[in-house]
């Protein structure tokens, strides 16, 4: 590559989260950052996009360095639609997201914001990185990931992606033993919810759960996470199961 | 099936919407009705979930009829997860969502809260369908949808759907020609914001767009859209690329 790389940096956790302020550190050695990120946390948004709203971009300064930052009202989607269309001069060369607080491995995949953004990238012809961390805490030390997220971002910068494809890496909290590329687990969340009443007498509901893997594989990212290794899923926008195509014969027909 | 079936309708455009009462009204014919469904509209919410809320579930009369009716603060998927852990007895041998005013054909499917609570139903185990009219309006006529809603989810009851597969279903605005199963197009939306300023000066964003088809196949939703026919998707919620998979070796490693 002659020029030097654009770098579009998002997450869901927040423009100032600890996460992507290390992930804006690894990538400045590696291309011209730009950060466009939301204004406050968007964890478990899926792939929310605003439609019946309007959304704000604001210049930020958070620290200090080269980058250019902006905040928006916006999803982690709708980051990477205002980046694109609105705010750089010229299509990034990479899309990283994150780092996510938690695990984006398995079925979390569909709730990740962080991911979402990853995949909205792709969809755009953006070859896209979500990073995420199996460690809730705000203090988590993200410093020993610096390698790992430095290989794989130069790897997608050198060789591309197959187009149309994003990549959801996931980090173990334990010491890493290396990389693996994986699929995605059949594992699923068993849902309970915390019933609780309001002081104005109101019932209403948390969402928790406990996270169950189904899976025996040993070729996929929950496997992976559980042995130390560092998980990389492949994963694209056509949630067609082909599987089922041909099982569904009986359904087609035309009217005489 | 000796028992009656239990069937549980949401949606994403909120419990009073012409569709979701259409929905409620084709069903009640096939089986004992439960509906919970968003106090709200939704549209664009993709597979959020509440996570760092409070939700509520209110018991709601919106027109006659025998079935349950209940309105949550949460997401099309925070409805199903509520609707299956702490609203149903038993769990469902249906979820239907819909019917969306709009498309969720092609990458429509990623941003749709009506196929997310579709696809967080089929996570659960439940045979699922999502519904939709390719028509905005608010006064859309579903009347002309009934024979096909109602084959479609008869046939989903008696021979249930692959373990892990939801059905996207979609209706053109256009005379019917019939019921195609098909594959996802590879369609994208070209993105346009249109850029306001508030009367304090401020500037804000509006997002729009148009909608390409760049697949030429005649075995997607959209060709089958486009040609006066109901497109049927099978969907899963296994994100993993295959066949990039296989292209990524060069990213595994192992440490000494």
């Amino acid at each position: 590559m002659s020029k030097t790389p654009l770098i579009l940096i998002t997450n869901d956790d927040g423009i100032t989260a600890p996460g992507i302020r290390a992930l804006i550190n690894f990538m400045r050695e590696l291309g011209d950052v730009v950060v466009v990120a939301p204004d406050s946390p968007q964890s478990g948004m899926g792939h929310a996009i605003t439609v019946n709203n309007t959304l704000y971009v604001r210049k930020e300064k958070v620290d200090s360095g080269e980058q250019r930052e902006y905040s928006t009202s916006g999803t982690p989607a709708d980051c990477v639609k205002l980046a694109k269309h609105e705010i750089l001069d010229r299509t990034p060369d990479l899309c990283v997201s994150g780092i996510n607080h938690g695990s984006n491995a398995s079925i979390n995949v569909l709730y990740s914001g962080t991911m979402s953004a990853a995949i909205e990238a792709s969809i755009e012809g953006i070859p896209a990185i979500g990073f995420s961390l199996c460690d809730f805490s705000w203090n988590a030390d993200f410093s020993v990931l610096e390698p790992y997220v430095k290989l794989i971002a130069r790897n997608v910068l050198d060789r591309g992606l197959p187009l149309g494809t994003a990549l959801n890496v996931n980090f173990p909290a334990t010491e890493i033993k290396g990389v693996k590329v994986c699929r995605q687990a059949k594992a699923n969340w068993i849902e309970k919810f915390d019933k609780r009443q309001s002081p104005m007498g109101q019932d209403y509901y948390w969402l928790t759960g406990e996270f169950k893997n189904f899976d025996q594989g040993e070729d996929t990212d929950q496997w992976a996470l559980d042995h130390g290794y560092v998980s990389v899923v492949p994963v694209h926008f056509d949630m067609t199961s082909y599987a089922a195509l041909a099982q569904l014969d009986h359904l087609n027909s035309h009217n005489e």
